[in-house]
């Protein structure tokens, strides 16, 4: 087989390994010249391919068509992909937070030297939300995208709602299964989320934001009293990741969420995850899968591949037309849940209701920048937040709620 | 503009006026060469081509280099792809009952002579269903897809579930709505939903079948006391077209479905269209949007049309790898409402229970193959079909029946 055709992969973990399986079910296996590795006793048998460790100065593929990228460390990855993009080479990577951090660099160095950067599976699993947002979406004003971006935490969210098990527990639970990391931060941190959220919005909105710019609330506060209380009112809490448009102003938020049986993402359960797309002309669309595991993901990573044997690319059509802004002065609804009700004050909350009778469960409104400037607090205090995203929900709430006065502080 | 870069239409109805209004958005109205339509004095104004009338001879357009078809006859719109794929031409059309009925011959003409045909608008409107089977699941194992593909009778399942409206009050609001043709057979006797299953089916499973072929039931003989019976149970009805692999044997039905509130498909209201898909490695996924409508069909014709521009086909991978059967012999779980009791000895039925106290409903078994055979008297003797998919469902509908002895007839 001529090296015109040659595959080299960085990494053997479960994506690639997903990956592989499909080289093999289509009898392409022999594509796969190269695997780069860090351990090599840990590589599987069988694979009829150069097996090399990382030790190159050097990641430019002179050889290679195809450079497949599946390490987890942002920082490496970052050499690979830029530097075969500046020799004009084809990449597949599903590192998200390289791809969030270091979008702009990418594309560019992708289309001043004719490369091709594809990513399908670093956002949402099997789902093939970048490819639709690319094909579909390129001539479409997108209004609102959020969704259920992370895997991990959502299987821990479903445990904590469907078994009467702990937080620790079901995160050890998720852990066995290989839907969370060793260290779980980034996933129940809400960080993973994030990453995502900034790679659709690049599509969605033509607009690339620093990940640092922008709010992310994990799920590693929230109490027993706060999934009782979600139970109480029939509702869900769900870690959604939401970019929303209002004139020329973009607001990306990741944060816990109250969800009703009524929404897309009240039935996303367990490793699934699922993304709502509003828009001027096509309306609402919904997309749930699996969001994480070898075959799902590896499905995509496969597709990527084939894509690029036929020469498609990404258009980034938005990045050049659109000129929007981040803001943080939109209010959300929200409820507060602290410690001690006296923390309440830390944070500057207007139309402030009492929800429960020992005053420590607040419904307020307030700001992004607000929660941005107290994230700290927040954390120190184990103050929880949850969003509430739907009107009814809000007014559903006031009335049940003790009636008392709205309270000032 | 060069000749080169030409789009001729033929219709100018809801669809292709939603596509024309993409390709003014993005500023491509001028490429628009040609509209042909019966009533020239239903052409919108202001539109910048020339406007002729249907008369030509011949359909071959050598000097165009996209022809997008979107007429309603299926059998006038057959010359006007064949005969231009025949030349080489790329040509886009959302007629579902056209592909459905000649798609071997299409395909046929289109790979012989290195023409394009795309039909995303011909399925589920908005959802980009037949770009996601092509490229995601070219080269995985389907296990089953199915949905409600329907816009028109989902409306109307919508209205007589949320109101007190009767049946022709519904499809007269849906016609009035724009959602329904004047004449609805095709919608909701179930036909247009069977066209879809088709188009999918050649997608998912590479193999094409005869419309004819398979058992379509739609929602005429639905009466109040079926919506009754289903809300009594929690659950609702939807028209749900399904194909499903055994082995190497295919399932294929479009049917009235008790659906419960955990499927996907519950939540699928009024024009929106919904589709499950089940396979091999990646498992479950599911997408939602939009059925019908200028805007959303047209932004998927537009979709179309940049595909064509970057040289995109499908690939048609299954159609030569796959040698699956069609099969009539699955059991399966259903309804059987009755005006008269005598009447259910009308059909081969197994396992059968009373459900209600007048014995004029029924729970029971029956192969496809008896359901096709009977179609006739199911329609003459007004029998309405209700398919139950969930194991549950039917231990629930037994249980909460008024414990009879199994019924011998």
């Amino acid at each position: 087989m001529s090296t015109n055709n040659n595959i080299k992969t960085y990494g053997f973990g479960v994506v690639a390994q997903g990956f592989y399986n499909y080289l093999e079910t289509n009898k392409e296996e022999e594509r796969l010249h190269t695997v780069i590795i860090k351990n090599p006793t840990k590589i599987r048998k069988g694979i009829n391919a150069t097996i090399e460790t990382t030790n190159s100065n050097t990641a430019r593929d002179r050889d290679m068509r195809v450079i497949v990228e599946l390490i987890s460390s942002a920082d490496e990855a970052y050499g690979i992909v830029v530097e075969n993009l500046e020799i004009g080479k084809k990449v597949v990577s599903a590192n998200k937070k390289l791809i969030a951090e270091n979008l702009e660099t990418i594309v560019k160095a992708e289309k001043e030297n004719d490369g091709i950067f594809l990513y399908e599976g670093a956002v949402c699993g099997s789902i093939p939300i970048i490819r639709v947002l690319n094909d579909l979406y390129a001539n479409e004003q997108v209004k609102e995208i959020k969704g259920i971006f992370n895997g991990s935490s959502n299987y821990i969210l479903s445990q904590l709602f469907s078994k009467e098990v702990s937080y620790d527990e079901a995160l050890f639970q998720a852990q066995k299964l290989g839907f969370a990391e060793a260290d779980p931060s980034s996933d129940v941190g809400g960080y993973d989320a994030l990453y995502k959220l900034i790679i659709v919005t690049a599509h969605a909105f033509g607009k690339i934001i620093r990940p640092q710019e922008v709010l992310n609330i994990g799920i590693e506060a929230l109490a027993k009293s706060d999934i009782e209380f979600a139970k109480k009112y029939n509702l869900k809490i769900k870690l959604v990741a939401k970019a929303s448009l209002k004139e020329d102003q973009l607001t990306l938020t990741v944060l816990p969420t109250l969800v009703a049986n009524n929404n897309d993402l009240y039935n996303i359960e367990n490793e699934y995850n699922g993304v709502v797309i509003d828009s001027e002309n096509i309306g609402e669309q919904f997309y749930k899968g699996k969001g994480a595991g070898s075959l799902p993901t590896g499905a995509v990573v496969y597709s990527d591949l084939k894509a690029i044997d036929n020469n498609y690319s990404y258009s980034y059509k938005k990045l050049e037309a659109e000129n929007y802004k981040l803001t943080d002065e939109e209010k959300i609804a929200v409820i507060v849940s602290v410690k001690e009700s006296i923390d309440v004050e830390i944070l500057n909350v207007e139309n402030l209701y009492s929800i429960d009778k020992r005053r420590k469960r607040f419904l307020a409104t307030i700001t992004i920048e607000e929660l941005k400037r107290n994230k700290h607090n927040i954390q120190k205090q184990g103050i929880s937040i949850l969003a509430i995203e739907d009107e009814f929900l809000i007014e559903e709430l006031i009335n049940a709620s003790l009636k008392e006065e709205v309270l000032t502080i």
